[in-house]
């Protein structure tokens, strides 16, 4: 139940310590002092995670010299998980969670704070005993790895997964995923799924799921429940909408974006409104335009990506030498984040011909984030164009950037890339941004 | 009163063509057809505008080989400028207007639609009578570019203007600024301008002030106000505070950020509320813990800049190539902009500590944006201080970018550098964030 496996559970062995227990943790110099706490990710063997002092979690990376000293022997509490009912009710949605190292539920021991980790199907409805209502859960593995360290290898991995199990039968797929890089792995399998029938929802936690704030189980009911009731038949991210803990969003996966380091209500839908909401384990749709599910159908994953793809945010000045680097070292693709209505110095212009000279395709999107690439309205993006630069319209710079990948990876020729790049192919393209869909801030001052 | 001068002004002179005229305008196989309107920049040479049939205006580019034909003759309106009474007024403020390629003001004869651009404070007055009753203005030229063009050496250039005109007398400065990079322009005049004790505000227009639902007027009028009657003796950013055209609001220019690509209200203060509104002429602050002006001092400006930074986003599975590549390319500082709370792949490690023992500093902020850089809570995190990372706080990237060119050329070894991008130096950084600066979507779903 501690959740450690290979070479931390060995090291943790070796110094008879226990989950529970306050050690001392020295490596090259640095020390932490803590108590060992379970894992809270699926077995990733080379961290231990200790409670701070201050009450932090701190994920510490076992090396080979690391040590461990026991301070004071824990008592480590002591839940009996209760033995469900577990055989399929056929009258419920099977739904598979596939982890891939985010943190997917856990069960707190109030007293001590201590965390159980959830793996089995028993303990994910023990934490989070909702579920058991809402669908037959099975959880599988994917791969295993922070989110930041998220790769295109990994998304081929997860878009594997999730057609085996659609495939198999499923009502539809939870992929539990780290936040930092949740946009871009949702934009991935957005590109990749073809002929997707069944919902698949990315979630995620904001909060460690030890702490009494965390967002992980109204997070987990909502996206099984878009999972294993909704008709949504698209790559979606559900995740809090505000920051109380009363209804979750659904996000399309190519318009979806973490826009802040620690809140829960960080997943904001860019340039378009969301697909719906989820309160109450209810789904309540806000537009009709999406993909609609069916009974029967065929996942296929089209697993092609063009790794060597750059996206570069342009800043004052920037020379031209850094897309001749970018050329040297032997990028396919190029997506810019310029300024305004799609704009870049100058002194760039010359490394952008380059660049199309060579047949790599040059892209345009906004740093500005939200509004639409407009070339047409100031010399400047005139100029662009006339260099061969594609406009991105209203997507995402890391939308593109993840598309660009994948139509590197289809297109025959440089005129097939930009007509595919501004071909809607995922909902990542809205004809015409709709007036209400930015954002005003919360602050309100006194009239 | 056309504006044109230099290359322009010769060539319209050679075709005998006058604003107003109906052009036909070909170069490069290119071609456009629309009526030639007077300049509404302070007369750059190099561009034509021309109105197209969508009603768009086009800045055109003239090259060698530019030609010109008349098409129809047009009837440019008369208009008479009203005759001011602008001997200095002893009971205004004295305002000094600096041009830098941005749209100023311009009148708009409204049978035709065509723009008469203000140069002169006559000119002015009479497209905006209400400075009039504002202050006593003048207007300078520091330069003359798009802001997307604009560079680390014509800071400078703008930054000696202003304190020119403040030594002078000036109460206060607006700077008119094309909106694309208005916020590094900002940021880099809050660090260049030392013993500021005068308002200087940036101002600009997001639509063209020949469209009826130009945002200029009200922007100008605005920034005037703060200038000459507010005691916030910063650098600013002015601009629509909504979509209506009812108010604007007084960003830091440290904390601000252009948000949307067309949208009037695109301007944002991140992770802080803005220090004030105007409306109505008045100035309502939302905060005391601004600079404070005075009627003496003397600013000084500090120029010193290093231009060899790197503002790096970071991307799933990204290379430690790419970060030696700009140690090749000689780069001496670059800012991360990570994920979450300032993470970056495992496969980036190297390369960060190649350009840490190079002695060249690494900064983390967050493609988040909003929220704060926490190096702390995961292993990835504590990894990369370890490293040598300096986490940026709740620094934009874009700030955090600037931020360094300037420390860099003023610190002396990589230990004074960290300290000072870890050092509030011009309200960059906010020691807590308050819970209520991020933000909501306008669209509301019925409940």
């Amino acid at each position: 139940m501690s959740g450690y496996r290979g070479r931390a559970q060995r090291i943790l062995n070796a110094a008879s310590v226990k989950v529970g227990d306050r050690i001392k943790v020295e490596d090259a110099g640095r020390s932490y002092e803590g108590v060992l706490m379970p894992r809270t990710e699926l077995g990733d063997p080379n961290h231990l995670v200790i409670k701070l002092p201050s009450g932090y979690n701190l994920g510490v990376k076992i090396g080979t010299s690391t040590k461990i000293r026991l301070l004071e022997r824990g008592k480590p509490p002591k839940l009996s998980v209760p033995k469900l009912e577990l055989k399929p009710d056929p009258s419920k949605p099977n739904v598979t969670i596939i982890g891939t190292g985010g943190t997917i539920a856990s069960r707190v021991d109030y007293r001590t704070g201590a965390v159980f980790p959830a793996f089995t199907p028993e303990e994910i409805y023990s934490a989070v005993p909702e579920l058991a209502e809402l669908a037959n859960v099975k959880v599988v593995e994917a791969c295993n790895v922070f989110s930041e360290h998220m790769t295109p290898e990994l998304w081929v991995k997860i878009g594997r997964a999730i057609a085996k199990e659609i495939n198999g039968g499923a009502s539809g797929v939870v992929v539990a995923h780290g936040t930092d890089t949740m946009g871009y792995t949702a934009a991935a399998l957005s590109f990749m799924l073809k002929g997707l029938h069944r919902p698949v929802v990315l979630v995620g936690s904001q909060r460690s799921s030890d702490r009494p704030s965390s967002d992980a189980a109204l997070n987990l009911i909502s996206a099984v429940t878009v999972a294993g009731k909704s008709n949504i038949a698209e790559v979606c991210v559900v995740m809090h909408g505000s920051a109380e803990d009363d209804f979750c969003l659904i996000h399309r996966g190519t318009k979806v974006r973490k826009c802040h380091t620690s809140r829960r209500d960080t997943f904001m839908s860019i340039n378009d409104i969301p697909i719906g909401k989820v309160s109450k384990r209810d789904v309540k749709l806000f537009r009709d335009d999406y993909k609609h599910a069916s009974s029967k159908g065929k996942v296929e994953v089209d697993v092609k990506f063009e790794p060597k793809v750059a996206l570069l945010k342009v800043t004052p000045g920037m020379p031209s030498s850094v897309i001749e680097g970018m050329l040297r070292a032997g990028d396919k693709g190029i997506v810019l984040e310029g300024t305004g209505l799609g704009h870049v110095p100058e002194s760039l212009f010359n490394g952008i011909k380059r660049a199309v000279a060579k047949g790599v395709p040059v892209v345009m999107t906004s740093q500005c984030l939200w509004g639409r690439v407009d070339m047409k309205v100031y010399s400047t993006g005139r100029d662009l164009l006339q260099l061969g630069v594609i406009p991105g319209e209203d997507m995402l710079p890391e939308t593109a950037y993840v598309k660009l990948m994948w139509v590197l990876a289809h297109a025959k020729g440089i005129e097939e890339v930009s007509k595919l790049m501004r071909t809607n192919l995922a909902g990542e393209i809205t004809p015409r941004t709709r007036p209400d869909v930015f954002l005003k801030p919360v602050f309100t001052p006194n009239p």
